[in-house]
């Protein structure tokens, strides 16, 4: 047992937990061990590849019932399922959105691509997610009501919706952001991108917003190779989300008319029978991936110096990406441990830089980002695929 | 023989090339007969099934050395394509980017991703494609340059890019087209979507313009699901083209760094696997269309009234779509002939409805479009399926 820390008892313990010498280890890697073959098979063997078949419904239906929502509707990748969520919750250009400082680059874009502004905000360190304390402060420090709803009175941009993150698969504490939202006249959508299988307080995260996003991305808990999805329990929300993502077309026998700005955002049929096959083995990954959470918090619980995240008390996580985190005291080893699993075949990589950080968002407005930035500092995640039990 | 018009004598000509009395017949369904099962079994074997993995690499090389394009690079639909061609001709909010109003609707779609006007073109119906003749005078009308580039004198608006696109896999008269362009300083991106396998004077279409689009929706001549790919000859579009389509993600081997806003569009490699598959079989389905195609030639060669369309003297067409076209006497059938073969199985539509009747898109500028508007009102797509012959 070490009593000191060092990257070399950082690099140990992941090593007992995914018990490998010599092979490499690669960050998160997909399963296919169920009726991958089956289902995407019978897609070439009827030609129904593309936009239409019955896996898109089926793979939309599948995920309404596992979470909850009454309405999903599968698109081509998360990103494109945060596009449409931020257009149907009202955004227009010249607004902004808040969003995380701390997220992946696709919730900063998908603001971007509605030609709103991103506005950043600080999270907090027991959940990684957006800290309701802080921002309900700087709200009430920054924010005017007006006629059409919440304004920055710095900035004199209306603030449309607020975009909260459920980093790594841990649900964020959304009770309070919703009371936030409701006070301050802010819609609310769920970047649920990596925490499908999350819930929070017996409920799946994506299902408190208005809407939420979804991501099947190769490296998510399951995959459709590329995909994602989007929630809601509003009917009209649901009708309107699948509208725009297949063109804006108006149902005919042959002629070819479209009402709105549209987009080419379904689903194939061969990416949503990936879906469905992986969807039923989704318990079993789940099962995986907390046992895996909990051998390496076993191992990590003799490392002095650092901590392994846990789900916080009141939810129950999908562990998607598995991090530990620095004291202070050791906040300059982030680097070397990165570098010292790395080249041992162990892949680990740090959080994602801070969206105020990268050239095209700088000048766009940030609260005090305090926490942001020391998780930035000390976060490191590590190997995580559920075939790893 | 008939020898009178009639739209029960269009029904037998049709009839009589697809030899159905019973079975429906769709307008274009795609055959998966080569090595998909293979090369998708193999991505599901090994887990490679998204966005990274060999069969992206090889599909991009294997479509740019089918087409003789520098760089190919694979994304998720022909109009994510169109997209990102639009953004590296320079189009920027505000401008006016030239597109036909006898097009599907990506083709104005994109322009608005790009916060640009589409401004509506007359097409020739030679070439069904945009009427270089026409587009030159109106220029003359009412072009006139400034400093950084070509400007509408009417709306005060930049006109940056022109995208000319080969209707139902006919290449349209390029050549003139890019003398325009150069004497008017526009830029010129080529919507290939339909055609794939289609050819000018012995050059792929999609290889005379700065940048070009393809498609591989489930209807086009091959398929990947869903899918589409950027083609041009400029090394640095090309290595621009890959980094916006692929969030613009710095490499690294950790952080995760991006300079430029940008998009998820990358092909997941299990579509690729397909499109490897299908661009095997592309020589066979292109005999079985060009074999097809005349059949239906010779067929309506005995319908009086109506003409089945050829490619054009220069060319060699894909034929992905095939169409009839009314003589103006009979241009009050159309709608009849839709009803008698859809109700009898066989599926067949009109062209798209012009893009300026669209509400969307009803203030955008359009020239006179006598020639559009003719050809909608007596034109018909009848069944194209490679699997037909």
């Amino acid at each position: 047992m070490n009593t000191e820390f060092s990257s070399k008892a950082v690099l140990e313990a992941i090593r007992s937990v995914v018990q490998s010498d010599n092979t490499s280890i690669s960050l998160h890697e997909p399963k296919l061990a169920g009726n991958e073959w089956t289902y995407v098979k019978e897609c070439l063997d009827t030609g129904w590849v593309s936009s239409v078949g019955k896996f898109v419904d089926r793979f939309e239906d599948d995920l309404a019932a596992y979470t909850g929502a009454k309405r999903a509707i599968a698109v081509v990748n998360g990103t494109a399922a945060l596009h449409i969520c931020l257009i149907l919750s009202g955004v227009v250009p010249g607004d902004e959105v808040l969003i995380p400082a701390l997220t992946f680059i696709a919730t900063a874009n998908a603001v971007s691509y509605c030609g709103a502004v991103p506005h950043f905000i600080d999270s907090e360190e027991k959940t990684l997610g957006v800290d309701p304390g802080k921002l309900a402060a700087y709200l009430e420090d920054i924010a005017e009501q007006r006629q059409d709803g919440c304004y920055n009175r710095i900035t004199g941009r209306r603030i449309k919706t607020l975009v909260p993150m459920h980093t790594f698969g841990h649900p964020l504490d959304i009770e309070p952001l919703l009371k936030i939202c409701a006070d301050f006249r802010i819609e609310l959508v769920e970047d649920a991108a990596e925490s499908f299988g999350s819930f929070y307080k017996g409920r799946h995260t994506g299902t408190f917003g208005r809407l939420a996003a979804l991501s099947f991305n190769g490296n998510k808990i399951m995959t459709t190779g590329g995909g994602g999805a989007i929630l809601t329990d509003d009917e009209e929300l649901g009708r309107l989300a699948k509208h725009l993502t297949t063109t804006a077309k108006i149902p005919h026998r042959w002629e070819f008319n479209h009402d709105m700005i549209g987009y080419n955002y379904r689903l194939p049929n061969i990416n949503a029978a990936l879906g469905c096959a992986q969807l039923e083995q989704l318990s079993a990954f789940l099962d995986n991936k907390r046992a895996l959470a909990g051998r390496y918090a076993q191992a990590f619980s003799e490392v002095p110096g650092v901590r392994f995240i846990r789900e916080p008390e009141y939810c129950r996580s999908n562990y998607w990406l598995n991090a530990i985190i620095l004291d202070e005291d050791f906040r300059n080893m982030r680097d070397e441990i990165l570098e010292v699993t790395n080249s041992a075949g162990i892949m680990t990589r740090p959080a994602w830089t801070l969206m105020h950080r990268l050239p095209m968002f700088t000048d766009c407005p940030h609260m005090n980002l305090t926490i942001s930035k020391s998780l930035v500092r000390r976060l490191v995640n590590i190997p995580s695929s559920a075939g790893l039990v």
